[in-house]
């Protein structure tokens, strides 16, 4: 049934019309909203309603949603929340499938929004249209420049890619964080709201079967229905990798997420073995949300735990060895061939972490030891992966943009960890790096833990799939 | 002995006048090592030697260390490597007290090199010079703008502040991190290099008695001598936090580490329950090494481990919950007082986290409330430390800017959450919040993990001083 539901929310993502239900006026939500999909370039058509206003943003307003003339496909509602299910129905009734309610005061603010919440659940059953929300800033698609987002984020769309986001905090969602900055490749961002109708598993099964979408990042506080989310989530992770970060883990966590999202205690207790067993891979943190997914949308799946480390640093191997063993990866062991051509170059890069460092010095261009370097090791049968340390500057993006197409034929995933002494150009550096396909990090851990996220991703999709394990995991 | 040792450090690091003996040429060491003394206002006399050029940077040169006509405390040495020893002979005959040997080619790599390491420690015991070195970057102070750093670093100098680094690698030294740009309060950095001559003892104990060191954060890969280190660190910690970041945790990482320094692994069995013993905190990442001792520079010592949350996010404050219980932190349990005072401000408010959220949405100033609920939580005797979620632009920074003294005479120490969707914005916010006394960060689980380490050094500290432990620390 999940299936049947989520093959319809195309809709949601991709509306061919939308109405806008929110104030006009200048800085009110409804501008705010038609600016962005003007801004970012939304070819569907825009329906702003308003009866004061002719216009805005160069578009012609409607007095009413009955005086909407084209194809509808969905409307974003901000409200007074008691009119909030009225709109909705008329929305239905002009034949919106979708609505997203912005309004807050609903499910989350005492006896008379869970009223309001039973009346528009009523709306949705009666009329089946289908809700994001309420309490939501709804959803984000960089491929085609649809946001309900209430405030300008024009300026801030993110780059196209595999990422899809879901999360039940505008704290993870849009507006929050420097995603174009940062230069993830984001496809599809969707704050859940109270989660009153659509919810983790509609999400998740549409987002398993969404061609865009490469890997599912969800934050959850609860899980509505823990069988059904288990059930999607092993449909999923059969064909891409789904990542989740549940706070609330402490006692006292599991209290302060009932008080904020207003939902029992009760509803939450899905097991993590059961998300583990259906091959969920966690996130441990608000950072490990943000920095982990993109490794996995821009990197391939790797076949193994065997890390190769290629650094700039001799002490920076030390800590990559360390953050090695705690992410579940072991160092490779060279081959002999491998060995042997790397002496070629220069007999102290003969093992691994291959400090590449003293070459570095003494070179007249230093960075081309990378070029030699990388594609020796990446062609080792013994390496699965590989955690490579540059300066994240200009010259070492050129260096690189010569031969990032020899790695990603390798088919084996790098992350890089990029140190720097100038903040603005490490970022330049680091939405290069990413325009290349190529993940950069300036946390040295967290580079090696994107490549234990990989593992696991890799391990789950097997077992799920009914595989055979890898064969070059080491314990 | 080492405290005899120690107290001369001062000329190492506030020379009177410095020889630079390395290449002057446009793109050699010397050349950078003025460039940087002249541009960084450093007040000593500065010698450069040359017998090609007669000047450099408007800096007059002199052909030989001998010519060399005022004071010398110190001389940086970036010379072939079979040279140094008899260079820093001469240097001392010179009298100068210390020697920065940024030269490689010594203890690290070989028999050769071994008869030089053994060489220069036989200048050093018949002369009494001090060497810091040789492979090392050597020393900056930020106070006076000393550096031997052989690359330009003059557009990089950090805030001058408190912390005092010192590490085993050029990873975490000068050079390789955006301290400038991040607002780092740094006073002193020192890269230990081989550490022939010098080492973490000595810096140790002089920086513990340096009055504008105010938080010590070393990087070890091994301990030239455990006993003395754990002597030295048990006088410092009685005065002032040390952080320790020592990586090769792993056997794999062990043996990393004694490939990277050629330390034997017999050296560096200091055991780990040793150093905390002596009150010594450890930090766990590289991240971790750069950004937790600004809170302890910033901020004060707590007296207890018990954690105010004030969020901008419902979401977030589960997050910091579960953040908090991994530290070591718990929620505070707010005094009746302080739950009728926030309740006065709106019924919402009245727990722990206060979600300043939904009150924020309904302000026309909707940062004006934490103006209100900072002092009054901090004011709250069941609180000792708190965490503040806040957006990272202008108008926040305008907004502590009103009360940052009410937090400071509050003495209890506070880290920030920032979040942001513009980098470049977040980033002057993140150095505003820092020249105001407030470290900002934007990893929501690191700004606890600040508070954890503060709550630890303090403990610490009264443990080492042998007075009674916190009276209100609760497990």
């Amino acid at each position: 049934m999940n299936n049947d539901r989520s093959d319809g929310l195309t809709r949601l993502f991709e509306p061919r019309g939308v109405a806008v239900i929110a104030s006009m006026k200048e800085g009110g939500e409804g501008y705010f909203i038609t600016e962005n999909l003007v801004r970012c370039g939304f070819r569907g058509r825009v329906y702003p309603i308003s009866r004061s206003q002719s216009q805005v943003h160069g578009l012609m307003t409607y007095p009413r949603i009955q005086d909407v003339d084209g194809v509808l496909d969905l409307s974003i509602v901000v409200t007074p929340p008691s009119v909030v299910p009225s709109m909705v129905e008329q929305c239905a009734q002009q034949g919106a499938r979708f609505c997203i309610v912005v309004s807050e005061g609903f499910a989350e603010s005492g006896p008379e929004g869970m009223l309001l919440h039973n009346q528009l659940l009523e709306v949705v059953r009666r009329t089946g249209i289908r809700v994001i929300g309420p309490n939501t800033l709804g959803v984000l698609n960089s491929t085609n420049g649809f946001t309900s987002c209430p405030h300008p984020i024009y300026d801030n769309m993110p780059v196209a890619g595999g990422i899809a986001y879901c999360s039940q905090t505008g704290l993870l969602s849009f507006g929050v964080h420097p995603i174009k900055d940062r230069g993830y490749p984001i496809g599809k961002i969707c704050d859940f709201g109270n989660k009153s109708d659509l919810n983790e598993t509609d999400l998740l099964d549409y987002l398993a079967t969404d061609p865009l979408t490469e890997v599912i990042a969800m934050h959850l506080e609860d899980i509505k229905n823990g069988p059904e989310f288990i059930e999607a989530a092993r449909r999923a992770v059969a064909v891409k990798p789904v990542l989740i970060f549940k706070p609330g883990r402490s006692e006292a966590g599991a209290r302060a997420a009932a008080s904020h999202t207003g939902s029992l205690a009760g509803d939450d207790q899905v097991n993590i073995a059961a998300l583990k067993q259906a091959g969920i891979v966690r996130l441990h943190s608000w950072l490990e949300f943000w920095e982990i997914p993109r490794t996995l949308a821009l990197q391939p799946l790797p076949q193994g735990n065997r890390l190769a480390i290629i650094t700039a640093s001799g002490g920076g191997g030390v800590m990559l060895v360390d953050a090695a063993g705690d992410a579940g990866l072991i160092p490779s062991v060279f081959t002999s061939g491998t060995l042997e051509a790397l002496s070629t170059i220069s007999p102290r890069l003969a093992r691994n972490p291959v400090d590449v460092g003293p070459i570095m010095s003494i070179r007249p261009d230093p960075f081309s030891v990378y070029e030699e370097v990388v594609p020796l090791v990446l062609a080792d049968p013994e390496v699965d992966c590989a955690v490579i340390v540059v300066h994240a500057w200009q010259r070492v993006v050129d260096t690189f943009k010569k031969f990032s197409s020899l790695i990603t034929r390798s088919c084996k995933p790098v992350a890089f960890f990029g140190y720097g002494i100038d903040l603005p150009s490490m970022e330049v550096a680091q939405r290069q790096f990413g325009a290349m396909g190529l993940p950069l990090y300036f946390d040295l851990e967290l580079a090696v833990r994107a490549l234990g996220a990989s593992v696991d991703c890799a391990r789950a999709k097997l077992r799920v799939g009914e595989l055979a394990e890898m064969t070059s995991y080491r314990s």
